[in-house]
C-alpha cells in the first residue's frame, strides 16, 4: 500500500516512453501534451532514459519562430528485449531493439508429449542460441518468458500448468542455470503478457482501465488501472474463463460446470458447430478447424451462421460480467480464436451487450478487436523486460543529479 | 493516466491517519512503521496534517532511554464531519468528531410516496437543523451523501435513482442552495460510502485489494485497490448484483434474467423461504421477516435450514466470479441482510466456495462479516467528506513552506 516518489517517476517514465515509441521522433513539448505532464517533468525524465541509454536526440524541429525543438527517438542502437511464448506446441522467439523493431524470429516445434521442464528448457537453449547467433554482439537487456497457467512472478515459480501438470517448477531458476544467463528474466502467463503488450504498444495504450479479453483453446482476461497491470492477490486475477455462466452447464476442462471457457473456448465452439451442422467436427486440429468455420460463416453457411449467433451469445453474458464489475471504457478482444473469428463474433457481441450491461457502464464502453498485426503475447514478455530495465532509472538518477 | 506526486502525498497521508485513528495517542515511530513510510516522511505529513488542525500532538512517550516522542492523536476539536445517508423509507445522520466519535445520530422517517427531490431534502434540511442546533457553533469540515442508484461524483448529479425513478438530478445543487451551504458536500452510492467506511475505520483499513459486499434488499459490491476507491470509468464498478448466474434465471427488478439479485436480494430469499416453507412471507415488512428467518434457522427449522443453504449455494456462484475475476485478499459482507442472517451465510458460503474459485486465488482469499458495530454506509459517506477535507493539506502545505 505504501507509495513513493519513485513509484510515481517510474508510472510517469512508463508514460512517456510509451508515447515515444508510438509516435517518434517527437519532441519533448508534444509528450508533455500527450502525458499530460509538465514540460520540466517530462524533460528530467527523458533525461534519466537518455543517460539510460534507452532514448536518443535525433535531430531538431523547427517550431514557428521560437528555438528549435529537440527530436527524441527510442534508442535503436541499444540492447535487445527477448519475448518468449512457451506453449504445449511451440515455443516462439522474437528479438527487438528499443523501436520494438523485430530484429530476429525463431520458432521450435514441441512435441505434445515433451512435458517435462528440461524438455522446455533444451527448446529454449536451442532457440536462443539461435537468437544470439542474429544478434551478434549486441548485448541483451532483458527477457521476457510466458507460460501457461499460474505464475508467481515474484518467485519465477510456475505454480501450476494444467497442460503440462506442473506444480510449483523453479522455472526462472532452471532457465537461468540452464543458459548461465548474466541478464534479467521475468516470467508471467500469457494473460499477464498480452495485456502488459496492449498497455505499451497496442489499443491500451494510455487507457485507465483497460480489459483484454483473451480467446483461444482457453479463455481468461487480463486487467490494467492507470496504465499498470492489475495482478490481484496471487497474481490470479482475470480466471474470467472460469467464472460460472449457467451452474448446471456443460463441463469445463477444469472440472467444474458451466465456466464461461466450457462455451466459448475453442473445443466448444467447435463442438457446437458440430451440434449444429449434425456432423463431426475435426478437433485436434483446432486452428484449421476454426479457419473452416470462419470461411463457413463468410458464404453465409445456415450451421456456421447459427454457431457464431450463439456463442456471441453466451460470450456476451461473460464479457457484460466483467463490465458490470469492472466497468472498463476498452475491451479488446484478442487470441488467435479472435484472430480467426473476431470479425464474425463482434457485431453479434455488440447485439447482445446492451441486454446484460447496464446503461451507465454501456455508455463508458468501446469494445474492439486486437488488431493481430504483432504477436501480442511475445511483444508483451518483451515489454515486461522493458519494464523491469527501466525500474534501473531510478539509481542512474540518483547517482548522477544529487 | 497522470501521476502526480501530491497524489502520493494525498494517499500516504490518508495512511498515516487511518493508522492514527484506528490506534491513538501513538508516535510518528510507531505510524512509520506501520504505514511502511520512513520517519521523515510521516514528520513531514504529519506537520501537514497539524497545520489542518487534523491532528495534535497529546503529551509525551519514554522510549527505552532516547528522547521522549511526542505522542499524536486526531484533533477531537475540530471542525466536524457529517454523513447522511438517503433512502426510500429514512434519511439518517451522524455528526462524528476527527475521532470518529458520534456527536449526535438523527433519523427522519420518509414516506414511500413521497419520491421527489424536494421532498427528501425538505427531510434532509430539517435533519441538519437538528444537527447544526446539537454541534452548537462547532464548525462543519464536509458533508457525505449517500444516496441510491448511479451517482456521477464529479458533477454532483444522481444519474439514475431506481427506486424514486430519478434521471439526471442535481441533488448537489440542489442542496446546497436549498441549505444554503457554504461547506463541501460529497455525493456518492452507498456502495461506494460503505467501500470507503471499511477502507478508513472497518477491516479494509492496510488491505491493497478488497471486496465489500453488500447484502440488502438489492445486493452490490464495493471494489478499492491500493487503498482507494475503485469507481470504474463511470462510476459503475462493482454493479456485480446485475452480473447473470444463469441467463435463464428468475426476473430481476432491472429486468433481466438470472442476475445474481434475483437470488440472493432479500425478496428473492424471503420467497425462498415461503416456497421451502409452503406458505406466504410477509413482504412488506422485509427486516422483521428476515429476522423470523435467522431465529428460525438458529432453532433449526428445515426450511430455514434448507433457505439458508440454497441461498449460500448461489451466494458463492456470484462471489466466486467475482474472485476469480478479481483476485481479492479480502472480502467483507456487509448489509442489513448480512446484519441478520450473515452468521448462518458464511459457514455455508464457505463450504460451496472451493467448488467455484481457482485454488490460487482462494489461498489468498478471506471471507469475513461486517462487525456491523457502526453504520458504514454513514460513517463512509463522513470518510468522502475527510478525503475532501485532506485534499486541502497540499495547498496548505505548499503556502506555508515554500
Amino acid at each position: 500500500m505504501k507509495s513513493t516518489s519513485r513509484d510515481i517517476r517510474i508510472r510517469n517514465c512508463f508514460s512517456v516512453l510509451r508515447h515515444l515509441i508510438a509516435d517518434y521522433p517527437t519532441s519533448r513539448q508534444y509528450l508533455a501534451r500527450e502525458t499530460d505532464l509538465s514540460v520540466a517533468t517530462v524533460s528530467n525524465l527523458v533525461s534519466d532514459l537518455i543517460e539510460l541509454g534507452v532514448v536518443v536526440e535525433v535531430g531538431l524541429e523547427r517550431s514557428g519562430g521560437g528555438r528549435p525543438r529537440a527530436l527524441l527517438a527510442p534508442n535503436a542502437g541499444s540492447g535487445a528485449l527477448i519475448g518468449i511464448d512457451v506453449a504445449s506446441t511451440y515455443v516462439k522467439f522474437e528479438a527487438y531493439d528499443l523501436t520494438l523493431t523485430v530484429l530476429c524470429r525463431i520458432e521450435e516445434h514441441v512435441d505434445l508429449s515433451e512435458d517435462m521442464p528440461e524438455q522446455l528448457l533444451d527448446h529454449i537453449a536451442t532457440g536462443m542460441a539461435a537468437v544470439r547467433e542474429h544478434l551478434g554482439g549486441r548485448p541483451i537487456l532483458g527477457i521476457g518468458v510466458s507460460l501457461p497457467g499460474q505464475v508467481d512472478v515474484a518467485g519465477g515459480i510456475s505454480v501450476f500448468a494444467p497442460n503440462w501438470n506442473w506444480h510449483d517448477v523453479a522455472f526462472k531458476r532452471l532457465l537461468t542455470e540452464r543458459l548461465e544467463l548474466d541478464v534479467p528474466v521475468y516470467l508471467d502467463n500469457s494473460l499477464k503478457t498480452v495485456t502488459a503488450g496492449e498497455l505499451w504498444f497496442g489499443d491500451g495504450r494510455g487507457v485507465d482501465r483497460l480489459a483484454v479479453v483473451l480467446l483461444g483453446t482457453g479463455v481468461g482476461v487480463g486487467l490494467a488501472f492507470g496504465g499498470d497491470l492489475y495482478r490481484g492477490a496471487s497474481n490470479s486475477a482475470g480466471e474470467w474463463g472460469h467464472a460460472t455462466v449457467d451452474p448446471d452447464g456443460p463441463r469445463c476442462r477444469c472440472g467444474r460446470n458451466g465456466c464461461i471457457e466450457a462455451y466459448v473456448g475453442a473445443p466448444a465452439i467447435l463442438r457446437r458447430w458440430g451440434e449444429l451442422a449434425g456432423r463431426p467436427v475435426e478437433e485436434q486440429a483446432q486452428e484449421k478447424a476454426m479457419e473452416t468455420l470462419a470461411q463457413a460463416w463468410k458464404a453465409g453457411e445456415d450451421s456456421a451462421v447459427r454457431t457464431v449467433e450463439a456463442i456471441a451469445r453466451d460470450l456476451a453474458v461473460g464479457v457484460a460480467n466483467l463490465v458490470n464489475i469492472v466497468n472498463p471504457e476498452l475491451v479488446v478482444l484478442t487470441g488467435w480464436v479472435t484472430g480467426v473469428l473476431g470479425e464474425a463474433l463482434l457485431p453479434e457481441l455488440e447485439r447482445h451487450l446492451p441486454e446484460r450491461v447496464l446503461n451507465a457502464a454501456l455508455k463508458a464502453l468501446r469494445v474492439k478487436l486486437d488488431e493481430q498485426s504483432r504477436n501480442m503475447v511475445i511483444l508483451g514478455a518483451a515489454a515486461l523486460a522493458l519494464e523491469g530495465h527501466l525500474n534501473l532509472i531510478n539509481t542512474v538518477g540518483s547517482r548522477s543529479r544529487p
